[in-house]
């Protein structure tokens, strides 16, 4: 237990702004926020400062800023990428988002919910729902992951297909500058030509250009009918063929299309207590299709049925079983929810969260399968994912009784192969986990040029000295 | 007719470039590209750049980068606002996209159309439509205005409220910088999350962050039912109300939802020939609502039915008339569709393209009315627009036979009323048309502080020397 190195009239200042529960300098309490979610980063800092307004996190930050003290934002620390996670030197501040957390209100004739940036997606989810309403951004770390951070990182999930990712949800935003100006751009207008999209600028940037704040969400009615039907298919062309024909019929039907190859779904049935295979016999792969809409009426179930029956009728699906409960709904989301538990379970995995066009999706499968098999003969090629966005997880479980530590000591080799073919195919290394400190390292080869120089011009404009998020995003000169 | 002022050698390297075709330099040729659409503006140029490819854009613009020469992009020259417009110095040349007009591909699988930025609106919505696909962005101008103007400006319209603004339509972007440098994002991907927003920041820009020269635009289903009804409306109030039931319904099912005020209407009706209102009597004001879905099922009638059902016994909607076939449909478009020409027969008037958050349409409407009627006693409010976006058209026509240069003496006084008004409810001064230079002026009034000083350092950062279309959005410092 020992007190960290905030310099003095710095320590005093914030003090005084913040107030002794807003200010947390012990390292038995700010250990907890210099460690990532994976546990990839053991970081540490000066101090660890959680606002409990945008003015008190405006004046924090104009007092770092004054001081030349870096400042990392975190809000639930659930990076998958080291993203909210400070360096070893223990110079920099955190700033935590998690006490800036009141949904101030719900507009019924707008659907917009106008919230803090530390309220966690679930609660944000809960009020909305409460109020009959939906907040259509779903992710597996929605308990702990908060608006600010899914704004920051632009999140993606299960629904993306229907509603975009998280910056296409956010009506309005308000950031704190890492000079401590304050950017409010908090309206709530569907339409608003007047100058740069900074809004959408702000979203993604993982916290390299300010602290966001305070959110404006589009919600949407909540959906009173829904279908959830669990696919065998022959692989991932027919999982294309079978999405295509659903939104053909009805884009906007479609919330979710899952893809799990029989590999991934073979480890689910196998090592996943309860996990049952609702059809005949395995298949190659599998689709998770889910429709749903704010109508009450029985159009829903004509579509899903319609569409299915044609799919089984020209041996595009195989086999299919529909949910006629709530509950075999969700028996049917655990054989998609559980697939990199059940991978964990399995050995040593290395994981490639990918996504390249929809047309692509084969040529990713079939290629990165042969190169990854050609680098470590036996191992499980398991992939799995949102195959409406063309996002893959293109994982990659070690061979059954192989050692763990051989396996990972090709993790590089691996990641590589399966880089090189998504890029050839003209896809993203990171298609929801963002860049973080993790991948950082690949934006020069994927993003140079152009396009990372004006990044850079845009961060050095906004952030001259380099004190919001520094290492992120951006690998050192 | 004579020869326009470019630099001998710049000439001569450019010529290089882009050949005779591509180098204007007659003043009889280049004027055209000197006043805007609405003839507000008058300017001069040393010439028109008219490049072929992107390769011949970034080579002219490296070009015109190193003289130090101002560089003013223009699409199909539509601008309501002067945003491509060259300034009466001379000095700038106009680019001009329109040699860039091809279709490269549509892509079924992704549902995308990779298109040139000279591709007018309407071609790629015909190039889209004879794939049985729909390019959901309609505006009045779409048969001059092009696909790069079109992003450059974000350009809104009947269908913003179903599919958003063009800048939600992009899935992937191709811009030549101020020093000539090509930004290609122009990757099909849902989700990617490996750096900023440069694609919505470009988009939106007004020309003053690059040329754009391509993009991937995302796709719909082509509609394969559809139902239009032009109803009778109490005012603002019940057209919101009536938005909302339909919302409830399926928000995904409104493709348009459109306010006319009786005041409007009556002109239309009166002004513009065989526009006859298709119902019993004359009402306060009128909403057109337009479903379409790419299902062939009669859900939609199901829907339309049941929600003016409702509507038309407990008063909400005192008449209606559903189109029972295309060519009803369409003269109920023209009802809509003819106000601006009819306010312009009935004499002066002044505009105020604005929006506000839904909830504050009817205040809006009542204290304009009350503040313009105390300004010019007579006047006529005749208000109509988007109104499930919160897109006002708020426009005054003169008293009748009174005089248009007296009545339009007093357009500055009636503009900041409304303006003020706007500002107060948390609106905003230009929905749709942007700033180009006729609103910059307005921007540190109304986008001042942090956010106008962000845009500029963005600005200054990716245009140092303000050589990309320089005087718009920005005011003259």
């Amino acid at each position: 237990m020992s007190e960290t190195s905030l310099p003095q009239p710095l320590h005093d200042a914030l003090l005084d702004v913040l107030g002794a529960t807003g200010l947390l300098t012990d390292t038995t309490d700010t250990d907890p926020f210099c460690t990532d979610w994976r546990a990839l980063y053991h970081g540490r800092c000066a101090a660890v400062l959680r606002p409990a307004s945008t003015e008190e996190c405006a004046k924090a930050v104009a007092l770092c800023h004054a001081h030349g003290v870096p400042m990392v934002p975190q809000g639930g620390n659930t990076s998958m990428v080291g993203g909210a996670t400070p360096d070893t030197s223990g110079a920099a501040v955190v700033i935590s988002t998690t006490r800036m957390n009141r949904v101030h209100a719900i507009d019924h004739a707008d659907l917009t919910m106008t919230v803090e940036a530390g309220v966690t997606l679930k609660a944000a989810q809960d009020a909305a729902a409460a109020q009959g309403l939906l907040l259509p951004l779903s992710i597996s770390s929605e308990g702990s992951a908060d608006i600010g951070g899914v704004l920051a990182t632009n999140a993606g999930g299960n629904n993306t297909v229907r509603y975009g990712n998280a910056r296409e949800l956010a009506l309005g935003l308000e950031a704190v500058l890492p000079d401590g100006s304050v950017l409010d751009v908090m309206r709530k207008l569907r339409k608003d030509n007047t100058g740069y999209a900074l809004r959408q600028l702000l979203i993604g940037a993982e916290g390299t250009l300010g602290i966001i704040t305070r959110a404006v969400i589009q919600l949407q009615p909540a959906p009173r009918s829904r279908e959830t039907a669990l696919c065998a298919v022959g692989g991932a062309a027919q999982a294309l063929e079978l999405f295509a024909a659903f939104r053909k019929q009805d884009p906007s039907a479609i919330h979710a299309f899952e893809f799990m190859s029989g590999t991934s779904m073979g480890l689910v049935n196998t090592l996943i207590d309860g996990a049952t295979l609702p059809l005949e016999e395995p298949a190659p792969a599998y689709v998770l299709v889910e429709l749903a809409s704010p109508r009450a009426d029985d159009s829903l179930r004509t579509l899903m049925e319609t569409v299915l029956g044609e799919a089984l009728e020209s041996g595009l699906v195989t086999d299919a079983v529909l949910a006629e409960s709530e509950s075999q709904r969700q028996a049917l989301w655990v054989l998609r929810e559980e697939h990199a538990e059940a991978q964990k379970r399995a050995g040593a995995s290395v994981k490639n969260d990918v996504s390249v066009p929809l047309a692509a999706i084969p040529a990713l499968i079939a290629q990165a399968t042969e190169a990854c098999e050609a680098l470590v003969p036996g191992l499980r090629v398991a992939p799995f994912g949102h195959i409406g966005d063309g996002n893959i997880h293109f994982n990659l479980v070690q061979p059954e009784g192989a050692d763990p530590k051989a396996f990972l000591a090709q993790d590089h080799a691996i990641m590589d192969a399966v880089a090189d073919i998504v890029r050839g195919l003209g896809g993203s290394f990171s298609a929801e986990h963002g860049v973080g400190q993790l991948k950082a390292y690949m934006m020069p080869a994927w993003r140079g040029g152009a396009e990372l120089e004006t990044m850079r011009r845009i961060k050095a404009a906004i952030d001259p000295a380099n004190l919001m998020n520094p290492g992120k995003i951006f690998p050192a000169a």
